[in-house]
């Protein structure tokens, strides 16, 4: 019924095809070049489908000691980087190691192991195992980096630099204020990771191709052999997700929107004209053409590297858009883009610890940075206090800085004469307010720039670490 | 010290601009023709406020009933449609709001509201606000999609269909498990929206422009008025962080990337190839050339707005990933995105109840579209269970499967012998492998398609609809 | 065949929907309410359409006269504000102006208009129609903007300023040469925009529903007529096609990242530790809580809205991705978002020339930001001219800047003692080497900072707006 | 006046960095690991930088001779892979080869290559380079996918098939009309690709680190020797773009959406309820569960990886997108996604070649999947022959249609009494209409499905191989 002569037999387009072999389909659709990164999680999980299989009589005891014996060689020959890949043959990590165990145990025993499994269900455990154990030392690398973060604020907390709103300088804080600003959102970063583990950690093992298994296998067992927190309760599902996936990439990528606006800041922060921070020599490199230059590049990786890790969750969210339900072939697009998601995020994290870590502050450059037009709001408040209302004072100050400008002098060098000038309710004490340590002092309501409000911050920090918040 | 003449008078580049104004400039940057969306929260907000300042010293008693008398009548006047926006005055709600409220009650004690406040932390407060009133409703169409899935599966649970993988035929499934894979992935939705809401639902308000508030006003009285769970701990963060916009649109286009596969599916399975399902025509339209047609549009239009969601939730990842700390104007690109977003996720769920709900099923076509070959797992594993390993019994299944190919017969036609001409270890009970329902009850470990299994997967989605799961 | 009592009647799940009419299904479904903005080129089209379809006998010339008639007074409808969409009918702008000149002519002859025609071929050709002349206004626009750009960096040519690289002040520049980099990248849209608009302006009506038309329609007139520059020439392809949409997209979200990249130059130029520029007062806003504050808003909504445009073409992609070949509903989520991407392209760069027209620069700033250190490459440049291999003048010019840092003083105030010290193949004539406008004087080579290499540029910016390069 | 004891000595924090060194940040950083692709370029480009400075006098003739002999033999070390990178040291290509250089020829004259060079415009040359010649490759695998659509649309134009919008069956068309809309999507990218490289193909190299070349170097004639079809005129634009690998990358995933969709079109097709198509062995997988299956892992794929191209795109967009001018580290990474994105293409190119040379097409099953209902509007057109307007013979043949279903019989086994109970303007010849072939060729305007019609339309794809279109 199929065209005559098909496929395509002497046809001008099938000439390079007459062998029934494209070399190039081969290496496209191959995986075990990237997902042999999974070895162990394939051996742990194999072993664990065995033994549940040995409790239904699938096989017997003896031949689970065999399985087991044999995944223990495989494992070491990947250990010892001694496995030897078949190219064309093993075309991904679970048939690789399956054709391994069947040459060290035979293939009468070894032919049992896949019974009722399907490596749509094998996969989905494997990469879900691993992540799960990824996603924990994630975790360690984010506790250490708040660590830095509240550990330098409570230390550095008496430096005052100037705040700025649309990268204008607006009102005074303390260093150690700006600090907590992305500890509130790497707290942030820190619960949602929390969250997303658990979702992670569900056995997908047991749903076979994806109808389920039709041998009774106790999957509650599997699950806690391999501590899972529990299953994933519809075997098409379980086969057809990639959501774990793709909320991990999505938890990645707003980290990785937050860490691009911290190096963005210290980037400014670290410019000639700023010159607030100084980045170690080991977080900068040189020029090969302009000798004076120390350029930032560690900020600027992170910063780049933001794209890099949206890009790999908007590429998949794309691919998994785009097809029908349960699994298809384009699911495994997730698991390269997978494996350099959680490798970026990791090395970020570190590259961010160390650059925070080993930053020199200039306490003295950021005073000289403030100028006394940050205080025209406080000179505002200073009047709302005497009872004028707010939009009157804000006008008020407005026109001191207005004379200010008009005499090209500083607002805190005008004379008392002149502020009463402007506004008769101006008492003496006006000329207190022109203090930035003050300034900042005032602002005492929770989350604000006083030592106290600052201090409670650092706390909230350290109670997030401990998950009480 | 500018250039000559500045701001290029004369120039040959000034000309359109001589006057100072841009009418462009205006509406480029005015945002009230959508944050009127806020309307109410903001006054809710303000009111909140002003009852804070009252406590501190900002405000009298006298001044606060003021305050809510006049905002009382501003929020009628949104109500009846009969507030008028002062155009190039009102560039956004707040100061619509304030505006009115000055005209109403006064512009010494209105002008006395923005004390202390700033439209940073007044805007962030609002959209929380707002959100989360929104996230609530979302919650409850969503619940309402879960219960049809649910209802539907325990009322059709007899009904048996192809299940695929590479959209090829693989094995028999029942039609409910194909709605509880779905029931699967919203339930996850489900459970994350409701971490979501958590964060959404913390007081910017009281952060000020970024520094804090200097009359230590009572955010934790705010909060408990407006009903939040808690305060954003750090000024800085409350004006910066549009995170909880990003997270709601991750979670709606993970949400819509379900629906998009669901649709497709379901677009796949009203095709007249397959003839599985039948849409309701208040979901389907007709062709204006065609006039056998029957379009689903309905779920044509649940996939292409999966699109839609994600790129809103990608603009502003990109957007706010570009900016430095605090806020910076491009913030105001979140706005008109998460209104659109809101509405999108929240009319598609509830087209998607309507379609569920109203969906003819077609349980003889599905029928029909089962094919022998689908079981030649089950004749592989009737073999393991006479003891042949895996392996060998896919081995043979792969040879009747062959057969009946080469004797072009349907599988459960060949006749016993020849099936015995494949392997000697076959038996006559061996026929009895050729049946769809007992394909399906096989499956009975967790997860499976049998009808005990599909009775606990409704438990479980009925237990994550009461927040147990 | 359909389960019993389908479609849902009296069941838990189709209680809502029992008058087969769902109101969210309405509005979620039509599109009147944007695609309206396509009323004029609907019309035309139409015309054009009704025209070819009297010369191969469909139409009398008669029944075509009183078509025209009939769009005469529709259009003037729209334009007047007088055209009633009547809701729940006009579904969309086909349907509506179809429905409004059957009203005017009659059904008889207004009945005839359709033939042969579907409104998948009849919306691909408003759109395109509608896109072109947009496109052209674009042009208009983006030309608008290089001409200011070679206009200043004309005028301006002998300010210098600091170039830097990774935010660090790097070698000195021309002011104009900084203007002109960004005159480059526009330059570029304004080639890859012409070629654009070839693309679009093809016809796809004639195409039908899918398979063409079976009356032999003039496609070549129409074109002719509506002004197209050739033919869609598959008619699958001409309803199935929305990559004119994506590749807009694609050009405009470019575009856009190069405004944003602008952008943030002026905006850090123009903070307080920069000072470098002053935006006029008409593209600034202020503060609503500090007094003193000058922001510069359009920049940063400039900056901002490259995110929504970004995110519109994402969003369309995803959606074209996710569906099979020929018209499919998802593509009505096309239009809106090509309607607001036109927009805000248009509006950026208005608000760009404005912005550029207006800006005030700070000459005197721009100097004094520079520093000696930044003629370190010129200093390891005079060397190489007296033949000692630069890799070893690089390190000579490093010790020098070291030995700067440590005396701290400027490097052009070391004594000439100082610098033979460190090589003593330094000559007294090497003190001239600190000098700027030499610096860049000396970088001639095509591209270069010396005057005529800046005005060579300036020609090749004219040159691309009359399309010669 | 950095803070005490920086960087960090003892502190709390600083403990893991006390020596200076940062492995992480070793790698984090380093791009020789992939940057060796462009290891001939490098050279290529080295000799062309080196000849022009020695007709500006920096290198003698000899000094050149040297340069050159030294660089053929690190040229072959990299060929025999005998090339010895240097950990920690050779941190990118450039480094790599000028330091292997040196040790080969010499650092006196090794040490005069750099002269007036950065790595800055080395890196965006050795890139433009690289990717030209890719682009010329990857022009040969599309050119050769357009000619099997082209010769087989030629071959296989007799057989008929149903045609499809909303994925339900509506006309007729042949499957050569299906092919070319393929063809005509495809055809347009090949035209994007040749005006995109024209662009690629512009040289950067003599701009320095930002500022432009000091020794007046002849770019003309660099140009001229590495075929460059022009220069980047503007010297911080040429060390500030990568928009030629932006623009490859829209490119790129615009033409994977359209292997998509082609892909996901064939997998519907090949799926067993539809079975219009059987794709070769070579291009299909087996399943590890279930011997029956047959999977279409190459269209899979295809389908996928659009995803992965995209998801590349929009993630350097970010990333440029997020940088203020000139060059920035960010820009780094550019340069791994741009290697998998031309591969990624590249073999999808050859993937599909393959698939289509090989793709057995079931003529027989799309007959059977042709109904007459699909003749509803061929029905209608008849009676617009007979003078009736569109709109009445479209309504008529609905009542046809719905006679035909309540009867329970196909279209064209009415009668033709039952016809003309429908409508007394039904004639004998009605009968006449149900006729798929003629169907076909009654759609003879330009673009339709008659033979004379796809004829030209193969005619246009060749003239766009031959870029006449």
């Amino acid at each position: 019924m199929a065209s005559k002569g098909a496929p395509a037999a002497g046809k001008l387009w099938g000439g390079r095809f007459t062998g029934g072999l494209d070399p190039i389909m081969q290496q496209y659709n191959e995986s075990i070049y990237f997902d042999r990164a999974f070895y162990s999680q394939d051996i742990r999980g194999s072993i664990a489908y065995a033994r549940a299989n040995t409790k239904n009589g699938i096989l017997t005891q003896q031949e689970f000691s065999e399985i087991e014996r044999g995944f223990k060689q495989v494992s070491k020959e990947w250990q010892d980087g001694t496995f030897e890949i078949n190219p064309g043959v093993d075309e991904d990590i679970h048939t690789a190691n399956e054709r391994r165990l069947g040459e060290i145990i035979g293939k009468e025993i070894g032919g049992k192991l896949h019974t009722g499994r399907s490596r749509n269900d094998q996969v989905a455990t494997d990469m879900r195992l691993w992540l799960r154990d990824q996603l924990d030392q994630l975790e360690s690398y984010l506790v250490d980096f708040l660590k830095v973060i509240a550990a330098r604020a409570e230390q550095e907390i008496e430096h005052v630099m100037p705040g700025y709103t649309h990268l204008q300088r607006a009102q005074p804080i303390r260093w150690s204020h700006w600090m907590l600003m992305y500890g509130s959102f790497f707290a942030a970063d820190l619960q949602r990771l929390r969250e997303l583990k658990f979702r992670v950690n569900k056995l997908p093992l047991g749903c076979g191709a994806l109808a389920g298994n039709p041998f009774n296998i106790d999957r509650d067992a599997m699950a806690k052999e391999l501590g899972f927190d529990g299953l994933i309760m519809n075997s098409m599902a379980g086969v057809a997700d990639r959501d774990f996936v793709v909320e991990t990439m999505q938890w990645g990528s707003m980290l990785m929107m937050h860490m691009s606006r911290w190096a963005e800041d210290l980037i400014i922060y670290s410019s000639g004209e700023f010159s607030f921070v100084k980045l170690a020599d080991a977080y900068s490199t040189g020029s090969s053409l302009m000798p004076q230059k120390k350029n930032p590049d560690s900020l600027e990786l992170l910063r780049g590297k933001a794209g890099r890790a949206f890009g790999q969750m908007s590429g998949l969210m794309m691919s998994v858009k785009g097809i029908p339900s349960t699994y298809n072939k384009d699911l495994q697009e997730s698991v390269e883009p997978l494996l350099d998601h959680v490798k970026t995020v990791g090395d970020s994290l570190q590259i961010a610890t160390g650059v925070l870590s080993t930053l020199a502050i200039l306490p003295n450059n950021m005073l000289k940075s403030l100028t006394p037009d940050m205080l025209a709001t406080d000179l505002a408040d200073y009047l709302v206090r005497k009872g004028v209302p707010f939009r009157e004072t804000h006008h008020i100050s407005g026109q001191v800085v207005a004379l200010a400008e008009k005499e090209s002098r500083p607002m805190d060098q005008l004379s008392f004469e002149q502020l009463e000038g402007v506004d008769k309710r101006f008492e003496k004490d006006v000329l207190k307010v022109f203090d930035y340590q003050k300034s900042v002092e005032m602002r005492s309501a929770k989350g604000g720039t006083s030592r106290s409000a600052v201090m409670e911050q650092i706390e909230a920090v350290k109670k997030a670490l401990a998950g009480e918040a």
